[in-house]
């Protein structure tokens, strides 16, 4: 641990809490606290609109996990969870300007999850929900969506499902293939590959095929929890049974979002102009380089290979323009309208080495907060 | 609001959130972020002590509010109470640096503040609670006290009676008073008038009368809720009733924490070398000028006048301390050692216009700080 760089760079955390004004005597101190602060309660109490001008909760988002699915690593707890939400608010700020504060919860019941965001709610400008487990997860949004009004966004979910589309609609540009008319198979069945199956029907594509551990998800199969069951209704209509391999053979495109394993025979029964994106952190489903030889485009979540399809591409930017529009909620469009502007700013200069730009591109989060901005209903907050 | 000053410091709120490790490429992204992120916290999760080392919680307070008495303005709700609680962030930061995070909670109701709390507790170091009401507010501190073993403080309470009793330790000197002999009045039995009496109590005062709206607390009055019947049991000795201006004829301590008045005739009722404390903010229960034509020494709690009793010369020290020393609890001797270490920087330089330091004196939260750490159990904390 003492030679390892993570850690010294981790030691005492990765963020702070800084004073934006500055106070070095009682005449300040009687302005930003007591007794000149009261002057800006009470104008709040009349007005709560006034919060988004003289609070910073307008700029703020939670980054709220119960430490159930953290990474590749799973059910580590709330505390273990700590350094992954310390680093999804450093990004907030480093890429979007966003204050995010890691809330790392010690209880996994849907219910107290539920009313604990809720009643912090007041607190921030947004609600992203992180590394929850599925099927909790979808549960647990749905009903903050509607019990807030303030946007509540499940990043494993939608920030992996925007930054795939995006991905793929340059990937499919590449492979001179129109993007409806792909054939996807996508490997597993959590919060990614659930989102990332629903957005790709959303933009079109009508076959999708997803497997769990227990091999191709079909409305024939017994046993199927409410999310895979609607999931077997919408999704694989030429009822495929087996396993994930199987189903690989003539398919366009790979999606890996399962840490399980492909073995190179199976992506080499792909169509030809194959496109794999192997998602798995940090060990992919089959290796960039293996899959490279028969795949025309291969993408991965690691930084230390090209086309890097990573959440951070869309969170910050996602929040930025709906934290600007004051939006209450993060719609569909907002999210298809991401997709878009991500893959837009890769556009004709699409290679199979370059699908997706990469995260220190400084467009990209100014392009998605303007995108999901102009999507936006402009409903106000009522902070 | 415009050409207020006060409105344009807190535009936009007082605090941020800022990273304190730079990323500005791939690799720095891979230690700070995903992959490397995992190996911090896998070593977490294996060992949960390390959390502290690795994570910005031992070094964080969550400053948490329901908004039902803010300031003098009381039950504002949870968006108004904001700029208090940011304020008194960045206090913690200026003074003890400490990272506090404000929460206002959507909810007043006990069951559910306990159960938020318990909930986010993983996230934090200490707990201040504040601006909660009372009864209330003594519940819900006992509950959490209990249930978490991380440091839990309702700084409206011990906050107020830890400066309190430190400037009336020097006031009494400066009177030639022994401290036990004195007779006090405190007019109050909210949150700050029940705390400030116990902590009088403990460190020996004998004689302490306390009134609430509906004039002096004795065990023969009806309908006494459990805290002040307990007050009763414990206070005013000599069975006064009636008004507190009644009480003050010949007491040697008035102590003004009701926002209520009292008439100048009262105050020179008092004895000779009397001491009035008149706290209300931002009117105090008797105008300085006015106590000081019959009072030996006067204080308030505004920053305009000498002797500015005010909780921010305990509270960064007090956490500052109890984090250091990774205790559990604030403990009865952790205050009382506080409000000694606050009596003692004044020492023999009391003067009926210095009976404590100034906020901007740097020598005070480090001597809380330490005077805490000396006292505590050194238990660690379970992070």
């Amino acid at each position: 641990m003492s030679d390892d760089p993570v850690f010294t760079m981790h030691r005492g955390g990765k963020i702070s809490v800084t004073p934006s004004v500055d106070v070095t005597d009682a005449a300040g101190l009687a302005m930003a606290y007591t007794p000149g602060v009261a002057r800006v309660c009470s104008a709040i109490a009349e007005d709560p609109g006034l919060a988004a001008d003289y609070t910073w909760v307008a700029n703020t988002v939670a980054v709220v996990t119960d430490g159930t699915a953290v990474l590749g690593l799973g059910d580590i707890g709330p505390a273990a969870a700590m350094p992954v939400m310390e680093g999804k608010s450093l990004l907030f700020k480093r890429f979007a300007g966003i204050d995010a504060v890691p809330i790392c919860l010690n209880t996994t019941d849907t219910d107290q999850i539920v009313a604990t965001v809720a009643a912090l709610a007041p607190s921030f400008g947004g609600i992203n929900l992180e590394d929850i487990s599925a099927p909790r997860c979808f549960e647990i949004e749905d009903r903050l969506r509607e019990l807030l009004d303030i946007p509540v966004f499940h990043d494993d979910q939608h920030g992996t499902a925007i930054v795939t589309l995006a991905a793929l609609r340059s990937a499919a540009k590449v492979a001179g293939k129109p993007l409806a008319g792909l054939r996807v198979v996508v490997a597993g069945a959590g919060a990614s590959g659930v989102a990332v199956t629903r957005m790709l029907l959303a933009a079109g594509i009508g076959d999708v095929a997803v497997s769990d551990s227990k091999g191709l998800i079909h409305s024939g199969r017994e046993g199927l929890n409410p999310v895979k069951a609607a999931l077997a209704a919408q999704t694989n209509k030429a009822g495929l049974a087996g396993s994930t391999e199987s189903a690989l053979r003539g398919a366009d495109v790979f999606i890996g979002l399962s840490s399980s394993t492909v073995a190179e025979e199976a992506i080499a029964s792909m169509a030809d102009g194959a496109i794999v994106f192997a998602l798995s952190n940090p060990d992919p489903e089959v290796h960039p380089d293996v899959a490279g030889r028969h795949a025309l485009v291969v993408a991965t979540g690691r930084s230390d290979f090209p086309n890097q399809i990573n959440n951070s591409l869309a969170f910050p930017g996602i929040f930025r323009g709906a934290l600007d529009a004051r939006a209450r909620r993060i719609t569909e469009s907002m999210k298809m309208a991401a997709a878009d502007a991500i893959a837009a700013l890769v556009g004709d200069d699409a290679t199979p080495r370059y699908v997706i730009p990469s995260q220190f591109d400084d467009r990209v989060a100014p392009a998605v907060a303007a995108a999901v901005r102009a999507v936006s209903s402009g409903t106000l907050v009522a902070y």
